[in-house]
């Protein structure tokens, strides 16, 4: 594995948005209205949750449902590819529980 | 977990910079002289190897280590706590690897 080739910036451009991921992780129970999402995530403005919704829908991971509703409804799904982004999210998710107070107590040393 | 706390956005923030991911990848079989891992990597400018190893020494991921000989050497290594890491990155790289080219495929059809 090349760290450095194409296939694999775009993996990590893909979650250097922080809120790409945080928006996959919040969809893995099934389709949610952006509402919904905003509740469950927490300190996302409407803004910048429609834009991290259309960037996934562009790389193909999210799709957007519309229902002829009144008044309309709009839902928004993991597509099959982006499923499988729930695992290594999730494994990132698990180190950063597991170090990320190692990583803190090391800036805090840095900074005496 | 919630991935909009703390810990989980320093993890996030920690590979955004798809720098220090590459870097500690290029690490993980060793300690490694700068010019050792420019080599290993390709496309990395010296400076900014240099800022990344900085950052992640910063962090507590990567020790800095001098040798005085003649010329001095020096020499950067993970920490134990920089090589947890590695099985998160090593599973990023899988899923690009296996991925990222449905993601390519899915940009191409939104630019039609």
């Amino acid at each position: 594995m090349f760290l450095a080739d194409c296939q694999a910036r775009l993996a990590f451009d893909l979650i250097s948005n922080t809120w790409n991921a945080v928006v996959v992780w919040a969809l893995r129970h099934g389709p949610r209205r952006p509402g919904q999402l905003r509740a469950e995530i927490g300190g996302i403005s409407p803004k910048v949750l429609t834009e991290t919704l259309r960037r996934l829908e562009f790389n193909g991971l999210v799709t957007r449902s519309t229902y002829a509703e009144a008044p309309p409804r709009v839902e928004y799904e993991l597509t099959d590819l982006g499923r499988t982004l729930l695992h290594p999210i999730g494994v990132f998710g698990e180190w950063a529980f597991e170090h990320a107070d190692d990583v803190l107590a090391a800036q805090d040393r840095q900074q005496i």
